[in-house]
């Protein structure tokens, strides 16, 4: 089973956590095939941590985790902190095959991105 | 002239706030048409701050300035931060239009986007 846990940096706002929930939740249909658990975690202020949530997609019976950090610049967080995490856990589960994406702020479509919200074009979807 | 200002946190790491300007560099060739001047600023930490990118901006001879935030989910920042700073700016500059986007975490494509990290299928650029 593959796992994949987007992390985000969590806010004391509870709203902003679910946002980030609820983005993830709405993975899970373009996911399928790629990945059987879909799980999100935070590295600060708001649960689950990253180990908690790790330890959620072993419990589950992950033997590979896909760490994708949801933030918009390599900043300490994702240079540094994210990696630190995932190479603790890689001790902790030398079992379990962890690997991290890129950041979703490194993503090439992303001037696209912000260029369709600019433009107030978000109903398209694209 | 209309403007826009992409407004992200800003980090103590150079780097992290160098890629966010080479993101806006890369909008250009998107907004032909659209905008006249697009500049960066920073909530935080780094400069411009948003005050004098909005400056940077109408000095430019921007009659209109939409502000997006480049922000996952709204926390504080995004729901009282930069409407207040950018309330402020309307009392300053009366003669000037402002605008506030969605911020980008809240783009009806960010699963797809996502998705498409995780699947590592960025070169597709989508």
């Amino acid at each position: 089973m593959r796992a994949l846990l987007i992390v985000s940096h969590g806010s004391r706002r509870q709203q902003s956590n679910d946002e980030v929930n609820e983005v993830c939740a709405n993975l899970k249909e373009y996911l399928e095939g790629d990945f059987d658990v879909i799980h999100s975690a935070f590295l600060e202020i708001a649960s689950p941590s990253i180990p908690e949530g790790i330890k959620q997609c072993i419990d589950e019976g992950s033997s590979s985790v896909t760490v994708l950090p949801y933030f918009l610049a390599a900043g300490r967080h994702v240079a540094e902190d994210i990696p630190s995490i995932v190479d603790a856990a890689r001790k902790e589960f030398p079992e379990v095959s962890f690997s991290i994406t890129q950041h979703i702020g490194a993503f090439e479509g992303m001037p696209r991105l912000i260029s369709n919200v600019a433009k107030g074009s978000d109903a398209r979807g694209i």
